[in-house]
């Protein structure tokens, strides 16, 4: 903006907002993302088990717990008292998230391997463990720097989120 | 209605809230006609590529986003400051869930014809494209006149829904 | 309860908010037998057409009205302002519903009859029809009765939805 | 953790709001859970009855008023007044929820036998039927004791859950 809004406009009140939308933004991105590989997993499923439902489940509510993390990193993102704390939750929460995804993946793969299409083989199943493990080293690594910085949380999530968003090589038909 | 009612009844403070009714059925019928219109691309889909994923969360992250231009048209219809500004906010939120829509109806029909059933041909897939395009300019329209008027603005993107939602002569069968 | 509550306690606040789990029993149970009366039309059609399309987003339009009608008569229900029309508007919000939902019937059985699968002959469509039209009339007495008493629009109300979910001599199977 | 926050701080505000944590995560494994074994229930069933669907509908008004006996219970865990009439009213409604669901099975199972698969004979039906008024039982105890400690109700509420979505023998294949 050129020239900054006279404090009290709806325009100075929406621009004060910014936190909210990037946070909003940036998790509606990795859900979304979650949301995609969760189909791609599921699609490789034959049956499922009592476990393979809990991991579901378990997976379900920590999705369910970003909204409330979201809220308060865009509350916190720029006052001075619980900005790291704030953001320390942020980028924890989605590391659960992460981390639950990984733990059903592994389940569904690695464990219980029975439940899994036979047209996938044990080469591939490592390829996709492999790349499950590396993509939750971001959300330790935004995790670990909020101590450094609110903002720098934000930005690393967000990467992550548009950088699966993009569009890859291999089609997922 | 015969006579003004006395300010503080229920019947006044309901007559007040009536910008809030008028933009929930705006919002409404516009998302339902997305709705109806989004059902109708996919059933032209054989199978679809990441990007095509990737397009749908970026519509539905539009969608989700309404509510909240929705509530602001509301609050600041008649409002001497913010008025225009929230008007713009309304009519450009239409604008950018239809212009996703049109991108991901472009990346099916176009950039990857291939995700398209055969029996959709060239000339079919033109007529779905232009008539996505012209479906633009009313909210290209109604996000330009923000500055002149809020009013004009909800009356435009209602008039556009109800458009879409009246019966036409060709069944959608 | 055997002696009155201590003003302030838990105990008053919860017995104070009876209206709303009242009017909540009452809509839920509404919402419910209209759902399982809208799956029944549905299992008869065998293809829809746009009227059809918008025919359902009206009705789905219209339950999402209830929430607001619901905590609207909550909120008025023992004011001696505002109560009889908070008991209107929540009276001719069912009734909307119920008209929206006997359109759209009447589409499928009546104006567009090819909509539905063959093995419904005329007489069985008739009765539909006469069912879904003696199904409106408690919603317009409940209405009318708003100006007397907004308990009994509830009441009303209330009797209808229990009188639907009872179990009848025909299963729906 | 090591020394108490400092009040005002957001960690000493995030710390102090611990029952809604503890409660949003037993309502959510006990909602979980029941759709876990809601799940297992309708894949026994070839067709419903009114009442079957009646039966499920009061299912699902139980379970939306969780959210309700959540927040209540994690706003009176630890006040002097209201936490027993709290704790009460949660586990109550944990046990209208399994009780609703104990009667759709026995209407499923029992009363109208011919809804369910063949394959399902006799004694497993008992079996189900039995295992089903097994797991009544903890949320009876669960109310019972709401007059000694709001605590012991949570807890006994969660222990259930998690016995629940601990991994079984027997793989619900």
């Amino acid at each position: 903006m050129p020239k900054p809004e006279a404090p009290g406009t709806l325009a100075h009140k929406l621009a004060e907002q910014w936190p909210s939308y990037a946070a909003y933004v940036v998790s509606f991105v990795t859900i979304g993302v979650i949301w995609i590989n969760h189909h791609a997993m599921l699609r490789r499923v034959q049956r499922v088990d009592h476990s393979a439902l809990v991991f579901n489940l378990l997976l379900l509510m920590l999705v369910a717990v970003l909204p409330w993390t979201t809220a308060l990193l865009a509350e916190y993102l720029r006052e001075d008292d619980g900005q790291h704390l704030a953001a320390a939750i942020y980028g924890g929460s989605l590391l659960a998230m992460a981390l639950s995804f990984f733990a059903m993946q592994r389940h569904l793969l690695v464990a219980r391997p029975e439940l899994v299409v036979d047209t996938i083989g044990p080469a591939e199943r490592k390829a996709i463990m492999r790349r499950n493990m590396v993509g939750l080293l971001p959300y330790v690594i935004a995790t670990a720097v909020a101590p450094l910085s609110s903002y720098l949380v934000l930005a690393i999530c967000g990467a992550v989120g548009v950088y699966y968003a993009l569009p890859t090589t291999t089609s997922s038909a």
